[in-house]
């Protein structure tokens, strides 16, 4: 068996045959504009969409070959699509894929020091899982994707802090690992010493949901926000529930000094109403363009009990309460109000203002932001 | 605290809206064939590849609505997509895809006793990760995919049997889980009291790459077959690596008894080489589709050690040696050959004769026979 082995590793050297080039998806330009390009020769119209604010025309050439160069884009990470004579389809030559909600999408990466963040980095990984737990408060299995760092499965003394990450509405347990690239980040973070290793787990949301759309007993439905849209005060309700499993199942540091909690919107919202229902819990708290009014009742509406939570919590003196949000977010106006509340209470938050919306592209910038900050 | 969740658990009924309908992807009709549909009103030819060995012309009806019934479909998980005026592309009301090598194609499963197998059950789940080990035979860190069956996390004395299972040319990590549904068969299996519960290991067999395309350092790259198909004896090489890893990041049962080893065409291959050099490894050694000849040796050439190994094994008795293949496979005449070589020498084998090809079909069915036989 030796000898044989032996020989298939000697064979390696003798096999390699010389490696075709690893052509990216994408031509990115000296000037990080992107050309793209597309055949379809019996086609009458094609637009490009995900590249800026603006669909772009595309333009034939005499092949029947359709393109277009964008303006020069930020380094980031995109999820794009093309409509050839008013049919949404994808690209072609293009087979990574993203699904947000019901729509699927490319991804593609214009290169640049954050978007590196956002590529496999050719560094130690640490694990994904995708794990189905009890939810006793849900009556229900449902389903989460948790990472461990690099060196959790060989350094097997050692426990880790946790950051719940919490995605929006229309998500699901998938969402911050798929459109976030919450693991390649985390990798990478760790790789370049910015961050402390750390488990992240990613639970669904949606308190109806057992796990994303196709991965339960639903079967493979027709997705729409009306599915994946949170019911109020269920998936609050269940985060015990998370925070047992996940202190049962891995080895966790179980304190608060040692538990981070954030969210994007919806999620965002959630990770407001528990951090605030608990604030012995969590001592690092991220609200990413976070829907505060997810109750249903918007700041000047918190009743008698929120407004004692905000004075608990400012008691409770958590390291790093961090409110980020874009400019042009539809939730901007209601942070700004939030924020209004935390000064009255002189409450400390660290407040990140970004340009932009409603958008990935923020939230991973604010995780990249936020994780160098935890658990120091 | 106490309080505030317990609101929160008890606003669950009182917003819990009316579900919506959760309609699927596809209409299957009473007698199993589909009904497919697509807006595509500018279009002057859709034709749907998947349904069935030829492509199906799609007609329009008078709101540019393009539809096919298709014939009765045998019950199984379909992959396809359609051609719309010449450009390849998905269905936009499907958000379910899965990629196989460079090319994208939506998830459709139609109903019945095989179907209902590849289909999330309301039944237990086990935890699916995609993990990097280190590999010092091809001085690499990559990555595998390991189903870890459900009670695996609460029942934490209990010791697991392994099957490790191979994917084709062209697959990676990937592709047992997502084209195979490997991890929704065990389940399902496991549910039915079927099959022992059991740790399923899906490496990657290519051993030049890491990971399977956009997992890795090399980018967003566009794959070919060219990229994903093994060097002959690099992945050979590496089982133990794996093996090594698997016994010491699980609770494994680490005799010859409890472990299998099975792979598909390439992948069946290597299963064979492993499972000659390794008489005493596995008891359970599953060919499906298996390239036998991957060696660059047809049977006739078996060198004198090869056929030593097959005494080898003979003497060894593994308690399966399980041979799969459909009539219509390019490899079934070297499965001839190669039964025909096992008679002469009188080595048991259970062969397992199939209608079709080359497919996913046939393979995840070879999967649905051989996990009952194993471990019993």
């Amino acid at each position: 068996m030796k000898n044989r082995l032996a020989i298939w590793a000697a064979m390696i050297t003798i096999s390699c045959v010389a490696n075709a080039e690893y052509q990216q998806v994408i031509d990115v330009n000296a000037d990080n504009s992107v050309t793209i390009r597309v055949a379809a020769p019996d086609a009458e119209a094609v637009t490009l969409y995900g590249f800026g604010d603006e669909p772009l025309a595309m333009v034939r050439d005499s092949t029947g070959s359709w393109s277009v160069t964008t303006p020069t884009m930020p380094d980031d990470m995109y999820i794009y699509y093309y409509e050839i004579d008013g049919v949404r389809t994808l690209d072609p030559a293009n087979p990574y894929t993203v699904r947000d909600i019901g729509n699927v999408y490319n991804i593609a990466i214009v290169g640049g020091e954050t978007a590196r963040m956002y590529e496999v980095g050719d560094v130690a990984h640490g694990t994904v899982s995708q794990r189905w737990y009890d939810s006793p408060a849900l009556s229900m299995q449902r389903r989460m994707t948790v990472y461990t760092p690099p060196g959790y499965e060989t350094d097997t003394d050692r426990h880790y802090p946790v950051l719940y990450l919490l995605h929006g509405s229309g998500g699901d347990e998938t969402a911050w690992n798929d459109l976030g690239r919450a693991s390649i980040i985390m990798d990478n973070l760790i790789a370049a010493g910015q961050i402390e290793p750390m488990i992240v787990v990613m639970p669904n949301g949606n308190g109806r949901m057992a796990a994303a759309p196709g991965a339960s007993s639903l079967g493979l439905y027709i997705p729409s926000g009306e599915h994946s849209r949170a019911a109020t005060g269920t998936f609050e309700a269940s985060i015990e529930d998370i925070m047992n499993y996940v202190d049962a199942n891995y080895r966790t540091l179980q304190d608060k000094q040692h538990r981070a909690i954030a969210g994007l919107s919806m999620g965002g919202g959630h990770a407001w109403r528990i951090s605030l229902a608990m604030p012995d819990t969590f001592d690092y708290i991220g609200l990413f363009s976070a829907a505060i009014r997810w109750n249903g009742t918007d700041i000047g509406d918190l009743d008698k009990s929120q407004y004692e939570q905000i004075e608990l919590l400012k008691l409770a003196d958590p390291k790093l309460y961090y409110i980020a949000i874009g400019k042009d977010d539809f939730l901007y106006d209601l942070n700004v109000d939030y924020r209004q509340l935390l000064d009255k209470y002189d409450m400390d938050y660290l407040y990140n203002e970004t340009e932009g919306g409603h958008t990935w592209s923020n939230w991973r910038h604010y995780l990249l932001d936020f994780a160098p900050r935890l658990f120091k």
